[in-house]
């Protein structure tokens, strides 16, 4: 990643794909390393019939399906999501995602859970 | 809108579509009206040769190409973008987007903006 006080352009296949448990893989498109200063930017892919980890924090999560279907837990309540629907998912409930077909999403949370992950 | 301790899954259709300077139109998808603490995800487009307002502000954008091509200036930088591309705009530093196709965006910032400009 690149920091720059003029602003970034870059394509998400030039950021590292990290794998994730249940079969995701995530990009961290921008962060505190880019000089993000409040929020980072994420994008998740999930391969049909594989999930993101059903799991919980203490921070929020806000979500834009770019391609896909998929099945999404927020707490006791499942739903399906499609292209161009979008999530919130508040802090503090366990949430999870399961691809019904190869998934694409956006996926922004706070800077500190970015500092947290994958250090300062 | 509609605040939910659950959580929020809905269409972008779904959300009024507002008209900004230039030709450009947004849709507030997540906001502190929707519980959403720290940033508010918003979804711009922006017809083909129609552009967003060139302006600066005192906060950041990051943002992800859904669809389309622009041209995007940054401070004295012109550089292009299409599907899949990102760009982060810090705070601070004028910029705006023409369309050289019709253009779908994600940009979100902090929740400040939000209450700035749609009210506490």
């Amino acid at each position: 990643m690149q920091k720059s006080g003029a602003g970034l352009v870059k394509n998400n296949s030039e950021v590292e794909k990290m794998p994730m448990e249940g079969g995701a893989a995530i990009r961290w498109l921008i962060t505190h390393k880019d000089g993000a200063p409040n929020f980072s930017m994420r994008l998740i892919t999930v391969p049909r019939g594989s999930n993101t980890p059903f799991h919980s924090h203490d921070y929020e999560h806000e979500i834009y399906v770019i391609d896909g279907k998929l099945e999404v837990t927020i707490g006791d309540t499942k739903k399906q999501a499609s292209r161009d629907d979008f999530i919130y998912i508040p802090p503090n409930v366990h949430h999870g995602m399961k691809a019904m077909e190869d998934m694409k999403i956006i996926c922004v949370v706070p800077i500190k859970a970015a500092k947290e992950i994958l250090g300062e």
